[in-house]
């Protein structure tokens, strides 16, 4: 993977009813931010999760890879009549809808001549000029459009394939990160930290977050900076604030 | 509840950099939706999740808004410095900022007057005219400004509080499902599930989801209609498809 000296950034666009009616919890933005942020040093600006609507994909399609540098989409590249995100990409970027050579090899390979109906056959029609995704567990390739990374729905399947999309990105500035625990609530710091922040906020940002653990309320303080140096400083300040309100630091 | 006799949809607007970097896994669309679908008969039709950055925070309470008859928000109503989210509602419906009395009196009432400092006084701040959805286990109500519900990020408060959101909504038809799981692969249904779903495109939505249960490979075939007449009648041709293939059915 080539790499920039500067921040580079990325939309998840997830596709499916599924997720929409809440029947299925999605793990897909969890693994692919992570990924992205970790090996990459891209983050994720965006999520939409949207309808197997054509229209509605089109029009999403269009916006984030204008807006973003990358965007990944999830879903909608099975056999089935609802399977429709290829061919709206197509749409999108007004490209034939149409084999992938490579594509219809690979799969008729997997199943067989007899048993490559019409269904399977299906997953090797691509927008024209995709760049296949390589997938190691279940043959169907995911694809590549001008800026758009196409990854199925199926989250064993989908995390077998990430790897596969790294030599086609152009990756960032590695984003650190630093987390303090703190046993307080955030209500009790909230205006040192917001000082902090404020004297800090053109190199790092802070979050703060809730949490419930050994039967007790604790903040999280997480530190994100592309400067390591920055982040270090920013971490002593937080163990100030901690100190000079004799709060507890869970060690983990 | 009032109910409509049409359908009613809703967007979800989760608000946090904690979800977007994949530090934490979201729980609040699946629970949103589900109970929006079940309890409501409303259909979530676009999440979106977005950094903890106001500009972005109005444009998509603006867009949002406009577009789905409710929007749900979550996160970024706590008391420290990267909780935006009431002031940007304020901003994005060109509303005051400002303190919301009953609020105010809720959260003295709860911390007491001397540990009420300005980090929780903040937690009272709201879009003037905002009503307030009551928050049973942490004091600190939601509010709801125009068609907008705004909830905190914490999944337990935010379970705790939905409730209270019901009689602000009007319900829309109820979305009845049926499942029915397959032990086959989608590529051998694909089209003859294809034509089901064209000849009943009308009243039914019918959704394929590869499974991996009891260590086989299955398919779940979920059918979603306002009707319960043509949800049976799409179920009937589904049971003829897996006995014209001699399929299996998993019963659970």
């Amino acid at each position: 993977m080539k790499k920039k000296n500067k921040k580079v950034n990325a939309a998840i666009l997830i596709i499916g009813n599924e997720i929409l009616s809440g029947r299925t919890k999605d793990k897909n933005v969890a693994f692919i931010a992570n990924w992205l942020n970790i090996k990459c040093g891209i983050s994720v600006k965006e999520v939409r999760i949207i309808p197997d609507v054509e229209k509605v994909i089109v029009k999403n399609i269009i916006t984030l890879s204008k807006t973003f540098n990358y965007v990944f989409t999830t879903g909608g590249i099975g056999p089935t009549h609802d399977d429709i995100t290829a061919q709206s990409i197509a749409k999108a970027f007004k490209l034939k809808y149409e084999f992938h050579n490579e594509a219809f090899r690979i799969l008729e390979n997997y199943y067989g001549k007899k048993r490559f109906n019409d269904g399977r056959k299906k997953m090797a029609k691509m927008p024209k000029g995709a760049k296949l995704i390589y997938n190691p567990s279940s043959a169907a390739p995911g694809f590549i459009v001008k800026n758009v990374f196409s990854l199925p729905g199926v989250p064993s399947i989908l995390n077998s394939m990430i790897e596969n999309c790294k030599k086609y990105l152009v990756g960032g500035l590695k984003i650190h990160s630093k987390t303090i625990n703190l046993f307080t609530v955030e209500s009790n710091i909230s205006k040192k930290l917001g000082i902090i922040q404020k004297k800090n906020k053109k190199h790092v940002e802070i979050g703060s977050y809730p949490f419930f653990r050994l039967g007790k309320i604790g903040v999280s303080i997480v530190s994100r900076s592309t400067s390591t140096t920055k982040l270090k400083k920013v971490h002593k300040e937080l163990l100030t604030l901690a100190y000079s309100k004799k709060i507890k630091i869970l060690k983990i």
